[in-house]
């Protein structure tokens, strides 16, 4: 960028939100994926007035400009790959408005989604989608990528629960789109085009999300596999049994291995698998159904079921869930996470794929992840600086993406294609399919500004890890 | 239309299934909402091979095609205002798979919705979109116009279950969107930007749709009001208190009155409104909630609550509001029928102003529908033959929708914009809102083949019904 470019952005953006200083730029150089990409400029968004003013302005001088949260993404949407401006948006937090009548909360982009939850959980009610960063990601981040969670088993993920949305176009102009009633068909349906966009449509400035009233009461199961094929089959006997429950996490005997080597809690790590299920509603229904629940797990050959009674034994169980990210990054510093998803039938088949692939590439593979809905997560733990590892990483990788496509699934449940995935495209939707989608990015911004070199593979492209 | 045209049609599609006699295109002229466009010719699909190399010599000729399921569209969606050929999708109903394990049905765009429910709860499971329609609409016609239902208030409407599609494009491509996962964050969301598309962005030709478990039990509860504004309180204190209820229905004075003199049922001619809710679940869950909404009610000044016990009571009780639509049309023979939609809180005000209209343009006035998420039903009774009286109807029908608007809501909830609302997008959407709809309308379809002349209005057009 130019210095007189700088400058202009200066008179557009209040002061002390516009950084250049080299170290500001690097922390603005990388998410929670791979890759590091140094941008020209930041600009602290504040307002959407300014955002617009802003817009305009790259749209018409052709700078990329690359929205951002708080960069906690898996799959590289919020690098400035082309360099340019990076808008954070974290800085826009100032709304938070829960309507408890219309059963919805209004939002600016910058507000972390565990802020939303405890805001709505005072009137009783409940924002569905629970990413596991929900603590330290942006509402704008979850969006922008369309983020799941445990929950989306039962719930669905964040474009289930986003009814209107206040977006800055890519030729600065303030739209709104949908609106505060929970059904709309006035045209085309912008809000769910818009969410899991990863910035490349518009920036998000302000949401409307629904709510529901929070279940009165909450019920876990625990279940101990010595096969990991078995605990498939348990996962498939719950879901067609008439019960639908609000989690049903998977964690493989490499996850339990390595959450105990982090903070021993006392895991079978000689079993196969455990899974976690939770039931959530009417006090009497969810304890009918984890007696079910239950049931079902010991017909199928669990080692072992547990129902936790109180509250500080169901956290327990649940703290297990939660350690793996952090537990697996202690093995090695390099995490590459998937998020590959399969038809919930193909679960166990997929299992097994994952273990051919662990072996044949002899990697750090560890399985765990939303099992119920197919939603897996194959985290490899490699050292970014062996080039050989990582050249062995890059071709597990697209086995993985090529397992899971060939049973019918997606190269993405929840995580976003942003730079890491776009190679794959291709595969999964054919070439006329990406087209029809390029022909919406081309529509809507001829001059390619928003977040350029995310989703869309440039010819030929192919992942690289070891470089 | 050419006769060289029709005769390659012919070519294209297998016998039988090309229909030009005049009797036969009277018959695919007309939907269930105003007007009669006769076509050139009428196409009965049946396969996606020919539907593809139909639509490749529609782009090519310049011929407009219009899809329709069974034409019970209440806003012109399948009209073929501009001519050209109506593509009869209802014909295409061969498939209808149930994958219990995968919680997926896969379905033919002809098949009745009802034989999707019928199907689902074989396996136990349940698909929960219900247009009061279903019996007699086709699941592509409810894919197309996102059509919603009294259940929409704790599910969700036709796109909340929609996870993969077969798509032909408006070059005659055969795309796949999405597929058999409930997580696909694979670039733009395809799916749910066709589906409510009103055939202007491409066919479908298949769908796989998410199943859930069918709750186990249900319960219902009638309360009857002597003051619409109390029913209205009721309503928005039921939804803070912590439970969904599957159904809450409204009907006012004028629907009950219509409905008595249709069919002899008992219903309280006298009060202003009654409620009708529906709640689904676990036995014990839905018996406490019965209770719980029931105490709601008379807390805030029912004349009167029910809790029917056996299921012939609880038919008798949903056959009073099943049997509105029926009923109202003996009284005129043209029913104008509304979906404007408010937030829920705006229900007591939206009803005081339609009342207001009533009054103002001296129309008869029925409302009733599903209260709970503000998708109140105006439906305007009246003779199309009186061109007087359907100037005023034209007035009051515009404002409506500038009522529903000023409170924050929506044109339309579930029944679409089609060829009746297209005039009045501005008023929601705004000029630049509207044309980054345009934009993606011209960059699929740059020829304008697809169902031409509906969603988007001509410049300077107005809503004419006295003509």
């Amino acid at each position: 960028m130019e210095k007189r470019q700088i400058q202009e952005i200066k008179k557009i953006i209040a002061k002390g939100r516009v950084l250049t200083d080299s170290s500001d730029l690097y922390s603005y150089s990388f998410d929670g994926s791979f890759g590091t990409y140094i941008p020209d400029v930041v600009v602290q968004a504040k307002d959407v007035q300014e955002i617009a003013q802003l817009v305009k302005f790259a749209n018409h001088e052709l700078i990329p400009i690359t929205p951002r949260g708080q960069a906690t993404c898996l799959s590289g949407g919020p690098l400035p790959v082309r360099g340019g401006i990076v808008l954070d948006m974290s800085t826009m937090k100032d709304l938070l408005e829960i309507d408890a009548e219309d059963l919805v909360a209004i939002v600016s982009p910058g507000v972390l989604t565990s802020n939303i939850h405890k805001a709505a959980e005072k009137f009783g009610l409940m924002y569905p989608p629970d990413p596991s960063s929900s603590h330290v990601s942006t509402i704008g981040g979850n969006l922008a990528e369309n983020s799941g969670g445990p929950r989306g088993l039962k719930y669905g993920v964040t474009k289930d629960y986003v009814i209107g949305l206040e977006v800055v176009t890519p030729q600065g102009a303030i739209i709104k789109t949908g609106g505060r009633t929970v059904k709309n068909v006035t045209g085309y349906d912008l809000t769910k085009l818009i969410v899991g966009s990863e910035g490349t449509l518009g920036i998000i400035t302000k949401a409307i999300l629904r709510l529901i009233p929070k279940p009165p009461a909450s019920e876990t199961v625990m279940a101990i596999f010595d096969s990991l094929v078995d605990a498939g089959a348990a996962i498939s006997k719950i879901l067609i049994s008439g019960i639908l429950p609000s989690k049903l996490e998977l964690m493989d005997q490499a996850s339990m291995q390595a959450v105990e080597d982090y903070e021993p809690l006392g895991l079978p790590i000689n079993a196969e698998a455990m899974i976690l299920i939770e039931l959530d509603g009417h006090p009497v229904a969810v304890r009918d159904e984890a007696k079910h629940v239950s049931k079902v797990c010991m017909d199928v050959g669990a080692r072992e079921v547990k129902i936790p009674q109180s509250q500080s034994e169901k956290d327990e169980v649940w703290k297990a869930r939660k350690l793996v990210s952090p537990a697996i990054v202690r093995i090695k510093p390099t995490k590459i996470s998937e998020d590959a998803t399969v038809p919930r039938s193909k679960i166990p088949e997929m299992c097994r794929r994952l273990q051919e692939i662990k072996k044949k590439y002899n990697i750090h593979l560890v399985i765990f992840g939303h099992a119920g809905d197919g939603n897996l997560h194959p985290n490899i733990i490699a050292n970014k600086s062996d080039k050989e590892e990582m050249k062995r990483v890059e071709q597990a990788v697209t086995e993985i993406f090529q397992s899971a496509i060939d049973l019918g699934g997606t190269l993405s449940g929840e995580h976003g294609i942003g730079t890491m995935k776009s190679p794959f495209m291709k595969m999964e939707l054919g070439e006329i399919g990406l087209e029809m989608m390029k022909r919406i990015k081309e529509a809507w911004d001829p001059n390619n500004i928003l977040n350029p070199g995310e989703i869309f593979p440039e010819p030929g492209q192919k992942l690289v890890l070891s470089e």
